[in-house]
């Protein structure tokens, strides 16, 4: 991809690889909310800050897409991978305030193993993200997106179900519900991101 | 923004401006049906019908975008400008059908304060769509729509928390829940708006 | 449409067929387990696979996109009507799915018409996928597919306001609610598919 030559572009990229960076760090401070739940109300609070430090950065890509003549990827690609980083984070987040909100009590097992699998998922977009100028090593990472997204979904689609026949309380199986769908949502956002990578790699190929 | 002199441009400002009254008039529409909550299934109706007015007007965009050789925005602003705004009405109607449907009793008082924020934020996207051919003054209705939508957001939250902890019948709180739910969609969608209007007014800055 | 002459352009059609032919086979198989509700794990897993072989064609299209220069549509009408075409049979794979998972007895009279519903609705998209070469006679199939939308819209708002009326076990409403909600959502899907194709045959006309 020669357009990993000009300095023109390295902004873009250096912009992609900060908001994949807060995609990570907001995966991490989740993990750690759902393995140490405590003060979850100021956990939660820091995660927002985090989500507002990526729109931030957000802001920053659109500004600068609508103010380039030249991009080193097609527009529509930049844009779509901007959205769904900062979809990601935006779920994270609001599961995060759900748990606060909700007064549920300590997360299952099975919502600690998804908390993991999306700080997985994390990780492999980062990489993901900082191998766009050098493509060649990036299917492996894109490929293990998509298996932690099936992980995913066969654990919440399993727990959901199993809240209808397990948790004699209504209430706590709508909030625990909730909480799961979010999390299923959040892995697919990651296969967005996934999917709009692959996109740009086979086009520059 | 030179393409404002082009006669043959006029047309789709025009349209998007009957669109952005129907937003209009939809949530006044709303606001009046959550105040004095009578009539509930007629005034519901009606709503239907204003959202039935803007599909048309939406077709009619689309019928001219693709029909136009030379646009005076770029189409895929022109189609999401127009996707959005009739979204906006799409979630109002839906949740004046809820109210309807489900047979609630009388709405509280921050779902007043929401009806109220979605219209006011449905005229602030009036004033940003007239202004925009002539987008230096836009700004300030941007920045409104997204304070309100902030705000419709920690209502929403708060309040859908609050079912958990007040309502003692589960089917009113799942009622509840979704009409809440509903209406942070129609914020988000308002937001939407706003992105697009942004995206369009610094292109051709 | 002079592109119908030439043979690169040929292969594009086919993969759409060929997801469309997907989408009619996901619906039957959806409407078998519906009308004959036993073995339904079984029959679920069937419809799973469908979906993958889906997948794989979907694959395909973005591939053979990717590596073009010249298509005989907008990239991004094919990556719409190819993007919509996999939603659909995502959602009557997620609603079989939750069928099985969820222990659910039999379903009523309602959700039997809305599998006939989508059923024909699949139909109708496969005439009109394989109708986009030579589209004079195309509109009639997507007008169809919007008469069958509005009518699951209908069913599928009354059912779920009957939940909350006849429904007592709140479990059993929950399910239902949600089944329900994801049959009008497959339903807004075919209504996408027919738009992205009345979108191209505008275009192309």
């Amino acid at each position: 991809m020669g357009w990993s030559l000009l300095p023109r572009e390295e902004k873009f990229f250096t912009l992609f690889e900060r908001m994949a960076a807060k995609v990570v760090e907001a995966a991490r401070q989740f993990r750690d909310l759902v393995e140490n739940f405590t003060d979850v109300a100021e956990k939660s609070k820091r995660i927002k800050e985090v989500e507002h430090e990526a729109d931030v950065i957000a802001h920053e890509v659109m500004d600068k897409l609508n103010k380039s003549f030249i991009t080193p990827l097609e527009r529509e690609d930049i844009r779509a991978l901007t959205a769904y980083l900062d979809d990601v984070i935006d779920d994270i987040e609001a599961t995060s305030s759900k748990l606060a909100l909700y007064g549920v009590g300590k997360p299952t097992r099975e919502v600690g193993e998804l908390a993991r699998i999306i700080c997985k998922a994390a990780d492999e977009i980062e990489k993901a993200v900082k191998h766009l100028q050098r493509p060649q090593d990036l299917t492996i990472f894109l490929i293990e997106i998509n298996r932690l997204e099936n992980m995913a979904d066969q654990i919440c689609r399993e727990q959901v179900a199993k809240l209808f026949n397990e948790v004699s309380d209504v209430r706590e199986l709508i909030k625990w519900k909730e909480i799961y769908e979010q999390l299923e949502t959040c892995a697919d956002r990651c296969e967005d991101v996934a999917d709009v990578i692959e996109d740009i790699v086979v086009k520059n190929a």
